[in-house]
Order: structure tokens, then C-alpha cells, then sequence
């Protein structure tokens, strides 16, 4: 069993300004640490989070002993983030439906659940969200903030908004940004959603029904784009559900994908909130450091000063390692210290939550020379 | 402009047996035909349709100048399946929405309209409506059978079920069935459209509604699988779809890929039927020669007679080259003669629609060659 963890929350009065002009105000921040922050305040690991994740990162919450956090393999004592060492922070983004203030809070302007009035947040309005928890927690700066996937970008804007606040920027199974082909997925997904006649264009919340059909699709969708080909054919290929007949059914299950797929599809629309999926999926079509200089991203990361460790993964076919190289690439040509591992993983874009142990030994390896600056 | 095309039908009152135990009667299939047929009977060519396609393979219909059939670039006078020599058909398949009878039409047993009841149809049921056909027509045997992705699994099934009936088996962008990702794709697909409220089981002609929402969903999968990665983000990469200001809005339309996808999706639910798309998929999952041979590829392929090509474009992650290779390498352990072009083209499983002059220069070959045998 994993150590106990506890959720906190931070409430904000302050108006924060988004990057989409509106700004929002009166809003609280579910967060968790772990370990200590030691008397030069210099170890704190801010961990950043992806999807369908929380503040809740490692340990257990007391009396809940199957209720792990996402990343409970990498952090906690002894693991490759140390928490012996390292005093590690995780924080659930605004528009989450896991604690933070989201569409399903009420908008102190109105006295109404926010629902679709809940203003667009972007990865950048995140960090800002983040830097401004860490004020609070009297941390000017970061030994580094780590995150995976959405979280990498989380941890690369980090270090160009606020490149004086963190000395190291751990990017997993991330990329640069969305291409097409990421945001035609989550497009579907979010038309899923969106044409779910008890989405009540966003505020279902009204009408006590929750857009369950739109969100098992988006589940669906999600969870193809998550695997390898490899790993799906491994794990389920064309095997049947109920033994060796095949029903001839257009309706009822017939292959173990198909079962696999609709029990995470009706699982995922019992806990997650229909308006955070669009504002998460959105935060990370929107998310293009480049965009602001015509492009170049070599120019859009010299505003970094940290030093890089960039990890991807073979199979990962939704954050492809060559989208890893481009940062590399644009790191190097800055002239800035990057570390780059290439796992050979047939997981695809899950890998970075597995217990790889290529994977995690650079990690481990990572963090111990980042103790080491410290001491 | 091409030439003139006359679309056919031919009526069937005996009772077709389908592999899922049904059977369907007093039905019609569609169908055209291009060229003369010559007086030995022995230059007759069936290409077999795909998913969205139909026996309007080639040619325009009269008064219809754009009514260009789906493989017209392939086949027609001078082409690469010359209609100058070979004798060409087309024909619908049986569940489609195109002119043979379907889920659409009525059920003769009931006299009211099939709906859900259609039966469950697969690629064999679909060989053996064919054969029936080819019966009527006077065609004996086949100079060759071609198909491309679904059509290239009928031609495939061709070879085994009526081996005696064909001398060639052009399988272009095909499998020798679906791996778990693909059953993955159409699963989603077929949920968003079973899910859609307007789905009424199946029945929704009795109550004049269409499941448009399920149905556009299910097109927007579609097209994300048939585009290579490459291919999207040089067609639609990143662009606004409006000047360069970001709106900041979850349902807006913000990129050129959305707005590509939302209206393709749109322009499919206006013409498509649900109940087809339903059919056609499950004859795509169920379709695997090896499974009658506990998974053996090469002892199902023993039964074929026929001399082979085998087509597939190197960007095609919906039937990926790969899938090809196992069909030449089981069809090698057999001796049996077939040759194998892999093309290196950029566009994705659409590929075989499209106009690479490399692979119709590779059908053209192969044609000309068949066609010195006919001589």
C-alpha cells in the first residue's frame, strides 16, 4: 500500500485574466502535496495533469486503499520522483471536474451554475493558475514541473511564461502541439457531446440528465487513440466475447474490443463532466507556443531558460516521438541543456503511466541529478 | 467527359442463403455493365464495392455531367481497366442503400419495410448475390474480380468460394480481415448511430427521422481513418479556418479540419442509410478466410485457383501494407502465382481512389496482361 495522501484547496478572490479576454474570479484549486519543502524552499516538483487526471498523483486517500493516484508509480517515496527528497505538488486545472472550479460550480456572477457560460481555459491560463497556487505556498521557484501528454505542454509552457520559476522542465509523451489529425479526434469526440439532445447545450445541469451517450463515444474515441495497434492486438485482436459462434448481430457485442471499449465508455460518462471534456480537448487544440511567432518554434522556446528532459514513446502514435524531436530540435538550436529518451514501448501513448522500466529508470535517473543541484 | 452509364437491375425470387443462418428472398440488385461482353464470354471483369460506393462504378448518367462513377478514373474506354476489351460490372451489394434491395426497402414476408429486421449480410453472402448475377448474365467464369478495401476482401472471397469461376483476383488496399483497431473504429461508429435517439432501433423510416447525428459522427471517424496523417496536416494542418484571430469557443468552428469533418459528416447523413452503415460494418468485422482454419491464412488460402495481384499504399494505416503481405506470403506458401506493388503514396487508404500514376500503371500492366491471355 502506497502512502496516505490528503486534498487541499486553495481558494482565489482575484480575477484571473484568461487568454480568451474573459477572466474569472472567486475560484478555488484542488491540490495535494507530498514530502517536504526543505528550508531553501528549492525542492518543489509541481506535477501537471492530463485528461481525465487530478491533483490526486500519488498515495491513497485514508480508507480508501484501491484509490491510487494516476502517477503513484513515479512519485512517492523511494520512486523515481522521491518524495524523501522532493516536495511535489499536484493541482487539478481550473474547468476540472475533480475538484477545482468548474462548469459544474456556480458562477459567483450570476448565482447560477456556470455550465456553457464556463469561460475557455488554456493551457497558458493553467500556469498562470499554477504559478499563482505556488505564491501561496511560498515557492518563487521550482526545482521542475513534470507532466505527461497534456501535462507535458503544461510543463514546456512553464518554462517559456515563466522561465525564471522552474530549473528543470520533464516533458512526457508530449508535443509542440495538436496536428490535424489529434484535433479531428477530439472534434468528433466533442461533436459527440455536443449533438447529445441532453447536453442541453451545456447546461444539462438544469435538467438533471447528464449527455451519456456522447460521452461514452468520446470515451470510445479516446481510448482507440491511447493504444497501439500492437498493444490492441495483443490484448484483444479478434477474439470473441461469448466463445466461438459468431452472433451475426449488428447491435450486440461480438469482439472483446467491442466489450472493452463500451464498459470504459459507460464507465468514464458516470464520473466525467460533459463541459470539462470540451474545455480539456479545446486547451489542447489551442496550444501552440509557436503560433505567436509565425511558426518558428525555435524562436517561440528561446524565451526558456530551464534545462529539458524530453521522454517519448515508439508506439505512441497520438504524441509521436517525432513531435518529442521537434522540441529537442528547437531546444538545441536555443543552445539549451536537453536530455532526450526515445522508450522502445509497445504501449503507445498509455506507456507513460506504465511500469516500463527503460522509462522509468531515466526518470529516476533524471530526478537524481536534479536532488543532487539541491544538496 | 466520360462516357454515358445506364444503371440495371436485376430481379431474384429464390431465397439467397446467408451465413448467419437467415435468408432473403424476392430481392433486386443493381447493377451496370461497360463494354461488350466478347463472343467467348471470357473478358467479363466484376469489381466489387466498398463502403460507401455502389455499382455506379464508372461513366456519368445522361443529363448528370458530374455523375462520375467512384472508380472512373480506373475504368473506362482507354483506361487502366480498359472497356475497350474487357467487359465490366458493377453490381450493389445487397444491405446498400444505392438500388439493391435493403433495410430500406420492404420485407416480402412482412410487407412491411425491413428496418432492423434486414438480415445480417457478410462478404460471402455478398460473393454468392454476385455469382447469382453473373449467372443470369451468362457468365460462366471470370476473366478477374477487383476490389479495393472491402471490395478487395470480395475479391479475395472470390477466390476461395468460387475458385473455379475466376481467373484473376485484383485485391488492391485490402486484409485478410480487420485487426482490433479497426473493430474498434467501427464499433464507435456504429454506437454513435444504435445511441442516437432518432435510431428508434432501427425502425426510424416509421417515424420520418433519420439518425443524422449518429450517422455524422460515424462519417467523421470514417474520414479520419481513411487520410494519412501526413496527407491531413498538409491538407488542413493547423489553419483558422477564419483569418487568424482564435475565437476561444468549444463549439465553434475554429480550424479548417473541423470544418472539413463537420461538413462531411453532414453532406454522408443526407444520403446514407443508418441501417446500411450498420451492415456494412459488421460484414467488415466479420470477414477472416483464416478463421474456419483455427487462424491459418495459408491453409484458407489453399482452396484458391486464381493468379493474383495485391495493392497497397505505404501511408495506409486503415489496411496498412502489412496486412497486404500476409495475404502474398500465405498465397506464396500455396505456389500460387501473384505479384505484389506496394505504393509509396502519401494520401492514406484514399489512395486507391486517387490518381497516382504509379499504381495505374501497375493496374494497367496487369490488365493488359490479362487481357493477352483473354486473346
Amino acid at each position: 500500500m502506497s502512502f496516505i495522501a490528503t486534498p487541499l484547496s486553495m481558494h482565489f478572490e482575484d480575477a484571473l485574466p484568461l487568454q480568451g479576454g474573459a477572466s474569472i474570479h472567486h475560484y478555488d484549486l484542488a491540490y495535494e502535496t507530498y514530502g517536504e519543502l526543505n528550508a531553501e524552499r528549492s525542492n518543489a516538483v509541481l506535477v501537471c495533469h492530463a485528461l481525465n487526471a487530478s491533483h490526486h498523483v500519488a498515495g491513497v486517500y485514508a480508507d480508501q486503499p484501491k484509490s491510487e493516484g494516476w502517477w503513484d508509480n513515479m512519485i512517492g517515496p523511494g520512486k523515481p520522483v522521491d518524495t524523501n527528497r522532493f516536495f511535489v505538488i499536484g493541482v487539478n486545472n481550473l474547468g476540472s471536474c475533480f475538484g477545482s472550479t468548474g462548469p459544474m460550480h456556480e458562477n459567483p456572477d450570476t448565482g447560477r451554475v456556470y455550465g456553457a457560460d464556463f469561460p475557455v481555459v488554456t493551457v497558458e491560463d493553467w500556469v498562470d493558475a499554477q504559478a499563482r497556487l505556488l505564491d501561496r505556498l511560498g515557492i518563487t521557484r521550482l526545482a521542475a514541473v513534470l507532466g505527461g501528454s497534456l501535462g507535458g505542454m503544461q510543463a514546456l509552457c512553464w518554462s517559456l511564461r515563466h522561465p525564471e520559476r522552474l530549473a528543470h522542465a520533464v516533458v512526457v509523451a508530449s508535443a509542440p502541439n495538436l496536428n490535424a489529425e489529434n484535433i479531428a479526434f477530439n472534434e468528433v469526440a466533442r461533436r459527440a457531446i455536443v449533438t447529445d439532445p441532453d447536453f442541453h447545450g451545456g447546461n444539462f445541469y438544469d435538467h438533471g440528465v447528464v449527455p451519456r451517450r456522447g460521452l461514452r463515444i468520446a470515451r470510445m474515441i479516446g481510448h482507440i487513440t491511447y493504444l497501439s495497434d500492437d498493444v490492441m492486438n495483443q490484448k484483444f485482436g479478434r477474439q470473441l466475447r461469448d466463445g466461438l459462434e459468431l452472433k451475426y448481430s449488428t447491435q450486440d457485442i461480438e469482439f472483446e474490443i467491442e466489450s472493452y471499449l463500451r464498459y470504459q465508455g459507460d464507465k468514464f460518462s458516470d464520473y466525467f463532466d460533459a463541459n470539462t471534456y470540451l474545455l480539456i480537448t479545446r486547451a489542447l487544440d489551442y496550444f501552440d507556443p509557436a503560433r505567436a511567432h509565425a511558426g518558428n518554434l525555435t524562436q517561440a522556446l528561446a524565451a526558456s531558460q530551464a534545462k529539458y528532459l524530453l521522454v517519448s514513446f515508439t508506439t505512441d502514435w497520438r504524441f509521436a516521438p517525432a513531435r518529442s524531436r521537434e522540441i529537442v530540435k528547437s531546444l538545441l538550436e536555443n543552445q539549451r541543456r536537453v536530455s532526450y529518451a526515445e522508450i522502445d514501448a509497445p504501449h503507445g501513448h498509455d506507456a507513460f503511466l506504465l511500469d516500463d522500466p527503460r522509462y522509468l529508470g531515466v526518470m529516476r535517473s533524471y530526478f537524481e541529478s536534479i536532488a543532487k543541484e539541491i544538496a
